[in-house]
């Protein structure tokens, strides 16, 4: 880790009961953004509504002829790779559903203090590049490797350490064939913009944000767990601050709507005219395929199947799933719910952490149906 | 107007002295989204980067091929035009920079609660459309025409109003030929995206980002100023509610820096090294050309000239402006002011207004530059 600068960053901290969001919540929030919910109706998320969020500033690549990918570490042979050398590699290309590790924090009581996301941190995009296990083999991996750490170009300070962004995956992760991870240059089939890692990021199919390490410039391999800030201090599954805690992996399932009718423009409350409407939305799920979603419109009471699309052959991205309904002048409320061929299915209580990690309460989605007598 | 959905909507309201934002704030601080300061390096702001503001949803548009865009009202043929047609019209690019009218609204005291933004609600595009003047010289505008409104088809509500998105220009300036105003199909060369209009915009070049309708479906020629929510109710200036006050029209000046240094996750706090920095950074005014920008590193009390690049020839975008700056150990705060041709500046005290528009109060950027004796 680099060195300590406590001067520019306060420990973490919980918000109290009922306190709003500061300026420092504000910030991340005005720079970083979600995905507005009616863009889920695309299968692909046109550019510049995919969810970002970037812990430092977008780095300044001045030149990316000269950008370099070191391999290094525990192999036989470093390798330094251009991007025009990754691009003569064989080139995967796979759709994939991202989505924050810190996505629901905000709906958290307490509150921990960070990237305030309410449900809205989730994108998929066709990433484009080569795999990284083809990598790994050229550079040939010593026997007593155990992780691969990725260092990003971003630079800051978190915690009062001053540091480059890095994650590391275990070696059985990184060299897996399915999913098969992706050092990527191309999204949609255009070079990755800057806020998505320009020129090279990480693509981990079915892991959450923080493992798609952005700007990537370097890839080392080691003989002993990687114990980085972002590794062993951020990212994990705590409910006090003395615990180590559980690490942050794989996307729990998740659906949410397409938010019907049309909205208030401060509440963001939903009116929807009286009758037929068809609800639908996407769901996920990192840890296995998505079986089923079951859809609520009585805030919970009872649950009804949604037609789910039919397997469309990207086991890594979201599927469509809708149900019609017959709206009725009144207050209504929302949700729909995924259960994953593993059994994992979204909690109807929210549970808690003091990262605010790895969320998926079930959405609610409060809707008022008007009476056309009531109205003029 | 259209209907009162007064269920859904609050009145507009001011939040309590110290009240930190709330969840009806942060919703649209998750959607909508400002530039990443440090993404003013470009001249041109890259997709997905360009700030976005949307009043209602994102509308769905199924079928490009069918929009039309209707031009009617005091004219002597109405026009319905494909946006295939509008293609066949002379085109126009304009390098444009915009800024949404709520631009600062955060950092007012009391705080008019609407979109959160803090100084990053600005971006710079190459627009591509027909000149307007073009399409109502073929319409024909009759001698009594006074305002030309134009509606998006984004449908929602806003203080107990449904409606579709509808701004007017007076008649003078939807047909003025310096600036131009477009009917844009393009930005950057590609077609519109989803958030910024697809298939079509209005771009107003020197107006705040109210002016430049999205969605374009129609144009209304008319005999008496247009008086609809957004012309008469939103987008005022006053300070108390009762007042008619006064229209939101061109941009006012400001100066924003590319934050120098890297940052702390969380506070956002600058940290720069001792030694030579380049401050560097962006400048516009919509109500007449920057001629120079004044750069402070005492938190205001001395100002010195920065070296304003050279006209570039686009006048509706903003120019890059510098300054070299030697750090030394310690917390400074750093500024920049911009000043206009017509003697418009920004201020060194918040004005305040109830609806927070027009803000171009100076920026302040508090950077700590660390003392390297201090550091392990």
């Amino acid at each position: 880790m680099g060195r300590r600068l406590t001067g520019v960053s306060a420990p973490a901290w919980l918000a109290a009961a009922g306190e709003g969001l500061g300026q420092d919540e504000l910030a991340l929030a005005t720079r970083n953004h979600g995905l507005p919910l009616e863009a889920m109706r695309y299968d692909v998320t046109p550019p510049g509504l995919h969810y970002v969020l970037t812990h430092y500033d977008i780095p300044h690549v001045m030149d990316e002829a000269a950008w370099q990918l070191n391999v290094s570490g525990r192999v036989q042979h470093v390798l330094t790779l251009s991007t025009a050398q990754l691009r003569t590699y064989p080139a995967v290309t796979t759709r994939v559903t991202l989505e924050c590790a810190g996505n629901g924090r905000a709906l958290l009581s307490p509150r921990p203090v960070s990237q305030p996301w309410l449900v809205e941190a989730v994108g998929t995009a066709e990433w484009t590049g080569v795999p990284l296990r083809l990598l790994l083999d050229e550079a040939g991996v010593a026997s007593d490797a155990v992780d691969v750490v990725f260092t990003g170009a971003d630079h800051g300070v978190e915690r009062g350490v001053e540091q480059d962004y890095q994650r590391s995956l275990p070696l059985d992760v990184a060299t897996c064939e399915d999913p098969e991870v992706l050092v990527a240059y191309a999204m949609n089939g255009a070079p990755l913009p800057p806020q998505h890692g320009r020129p090279l990021r990480l693509v981990v199919p079915g892991w959450y944000g923080m493992a798609q390490v952005k700007w990537l410039c370097g890839i080392t391999v080691t003989d002993t767990p990687f114990t980085g800030f972002q590794q062993s201090v951020a990212y994990r599954i705590r409910r006090e601050s003395a615990e180590a805690g559980e690490p942050v992996t794989c996307i729990a399932p998740r659906a949410l709507l397409i938010p019907p009718g049309f909205p208030d423009f401060m509440s963001r409350t939903r009116v929807v005219p009286p009758g037929p409407v068809l609800l639908e939305g996407r769901a996920w799920s990192g840890r296995a395929p998505v079986t089923s979603v079951d859809v609520s419109t009585d805030g919970g009471a009872t649950w009804h199947p949604a037609e789910l699309e039919r397997d469309h052959g990207h086991r890594w991205s979201w599927r469509r799933w809708s149900r019609r309904w017959f709206a009725v002048p009144g207050d209504h409320v929302l949700s729909a719910r995924a259960t994953d061929e593993a059994g994992n299915t979204q909690p109807l209580e929210q549970p808690w952490n003091r990262g605010g990690f790895a969320n998926n309460l079930v959405q609610r989605v409060p809707v008022f149906c008007p009476d056309p007598a009531d109205t003029a």
